[in-house]
């Protein structure tokens, strides 16, 4: 009989912890393991708004996948994704084509626009090793810049974020810290300089305990950080972005938007023909879309609703990383023929969003809030927890965040 | 008896080190001796390659003026000259006015663009701290852009550098350093990048021993910079140079292009109404300008004549340092009213041109010709030797180039 082929596609969150597990759990002899994904790295895409700001390098944020997956047990293919034909079961690659007996997809997020003007054309998005450092490297280009011009440019120098959700909070920040560092660099007095955080909600970090959001606000604009909340950006262009606040408009120069307010699924898995709502495709307990058992969707792409709330869970490293786990155990019983496919459910162990170096709010097992250091170490706790499960101590070593007296 | 006001414009190699011989050879009593300058540091003009490649910080090539000129003896002024007006006896300022009685003129060099089309608009000079590390940024810019485009541009990964002459040729010797950290730091092959040097003339290095001059340019084809010599540039635009060569036109797509073929005298000193020659104003033995006995001119902008070549002595730091210290000693002389001042006579020792940090050549005492590391090491003997005279010891120990057997 043919060992069964397992196909797994990206290795972010959710695809390399299912590479990771399934390698240790199947023998060469069980099944053809391969993981494809389009850089030679995985990457930790919780924490690339540091390495936007330029206050970590990338290289502590990414992992060499032949560092924590066995290639003599599990194939890698560096290649992009272009299609899935699920019902060829088939995978399109841009130099290449796979077979699967078994699919399991983790292409992750695209950064959604919602049509706003020149958004798409003219803001950055925090998405990868590469657009992280490009808005590291534009940040500080245009702060070079300033000095070397007769008429001094405002717009180099104000920086604006679009979105107080998770990341945009958590990139502000990171650039509360490194501002005043790129100030020194390039002999820019600090208060020439704006960190501008627009969100159209009537609040920064919707969903959060209002006391941990004041906490937040206060910590951040004691760094110097201007919010404009319940603000509707309307237009962003080369060199300005437009909000509408109070049915008033306002005009901010700017060459640098992130935009951190929006994601949706992989338009690839939408354009697969399954169900999908802005390329998340509902997805059984086992976590299959309706009609194909032998495709699982993992992290991003996956849209599971929580029974208790009616809402889908958002998507979170957090739930990937469980998601991966899970199927990696299912797809061991399928090959191995051993007992039925169990019911995935999350395991939510809290929420912690960091402030910069030194400080952070969160809430942990079940609505414990927490502030300051003791939430800047439960987030190191969570990340250099994801390490060892992943890579091992060795991992933990060399790319964990250890310095918690920092 | 009033004191006379001696005014110092710049705090290049010229106007500090007179400012600091001044403070020791005069008294609070003698003179008030004012020097302004437009920020408030001094830099050396002959580190600004390696800055601007970016294999040495900024912060090691300045020197915060009040750490060398002590303030409390000398009168330090931030301020841009906008004018001299030597009939009046006065500076203008952007901010201010200053009076003189005697005037020493600093002011340094300008890049001479020789009206080749779109050079003054598209290509960058080594010239200032400002414009070093605008370089250093442009570069790495560059890099950081050319992977998150979908159609990888060329243009961004081709440095030119206009220039074979000392400075080009020290400058793409720091590149071929500096690049394969540029790859390594942007996932970019190192096959991908061009260094190419466009010179004009004959021959790279003009002036220098053709054995040196050959040794330099297999040491630096050696690291993969590229030379197109006797090669004419027509133009230069956002995104190409063109070059005229054997009758032939060539265009290399390039976003950057470094021009570092030729430099001028300052034109504030044209503009004041000295005879001179591109802005560089012929001077007496004493360094002074025919008509103007109460004013001196020191490095870049004074034109003097070799006599036994008949050629002007080329403007260098070495010169200037030479030139500065004797106006201090006859303006000491004059203040006091003891003996007639001596004539200036260069005391030339050599030139050492760097290939990057562990390669050089040389031409020291009368034609001893000097390759590689001895090359390297007498650079930065030079080099040290500046600090030294500068600000002695503790200067030497702070900014200095220690690291012999790198």
């Amino acid at each position: 009989m043919k060992n069964p082929n397992i196909v797994i596609l990206g290795a972010g969150y959710g695809g390399i912890m299912t590479a990771v597990k399934l390698q240790k759990s199947l023998g060469a002899n069980d099944a053809n393991v391969t993981l494809v994904n389009k850089h030679s790295y995985h990457y930790q895409t919780t924490w690339l708004h540091e390495n936007a700001a330029g206050t970590l390098h990338h290289d502590r944020t990414r992992i060499q996948i032949k560092d924590v997956v066995n290639t003599s047990k599990i194939n890698f293919v560096q290649d992009s994704v272009t299609a899935i034909k699920p019902d060829q079961k088939k995978v399109l690659l841009e130099n290449g084509e796979l077979s699967y007996d078994y699919l399991v997809i983790g292409l992750g997020f695209e950064a959604a626009t919602f049509g706003i003007p020149g958004l798409k054309e003219h803001a950055f998005t925090i998405g990868s090793i590469n657009s992280a450092r490009l808005i590291r490297q534009h940040i500080e280009y245009n702060f070079a810049k300033y000095n070397n011009e007769a008429d001094k440019k405002q717009e180099r120098l104000n920086i604006v974020v679009g979105g107080a959700g998770f990341t945009g909070i958590e990139f502000v920040g990171e650039l509360a810290n490194r501002v005043p560092e790129l100030c020194k660099e390039y002999d820019v007095p600090r208060e020439n300089v704006r960190i501008i955080n627009v969100e159209a909600a009537p609040t920064a970090l919707p969903g959060f305990d209002p006391e941990l959001v004041e906490y937040a606000m206060n910590s951040l604009e004691g760094r110097g950080v201007e919010f404009k909340i319940g603000a509707m950006i309307k237009e962003v262009t080369a060199d300005k972005l437009v909000f509408e606040k109070d049915e008033q408009r306002e005009e901010i120069p700017t060459n640098t938007v992130v935009w951190a307010a929006g994601v949706r699924g992989n338009s690839i898995v939408e354009e697969a023909g399954f169900e999908s709502n802005r390329g998340r495709t509902p997805v059984s307990d086992e976590l299959r879309p309706k009609g194909y058992d032998d495709v699982f969707i993992v992290g991003d792409c996956a849209l599971l609703f929580n029974e208790e709330t009616e809402r889908p869970y958002p998507p979170t490293a957090q739930i990937a990383i469980q998601q991966a786990e899970h199927t990696a155990e299912n797809l061991t019983k399928l090959v191995k023929g051993n007992g039925h496919l169990e019911p995935f459910k999350p395991d939510l162990k809290g929420t912690v969003a960091s402030l910069g170096h030194n400080d952070a709010i969160g809430v942990v097992f079940d609505d414990k809030k927490l502030f300051g250091w003791s939430a800047t170490a439960m987030k190191k706790v969570i990340d250099n927890r994801y390490l060892l499960k992943l890579g091992g101590p060795g991992l933990l070593m060399k790319k964990g965040k250890l310095n918690f007296f920092f």
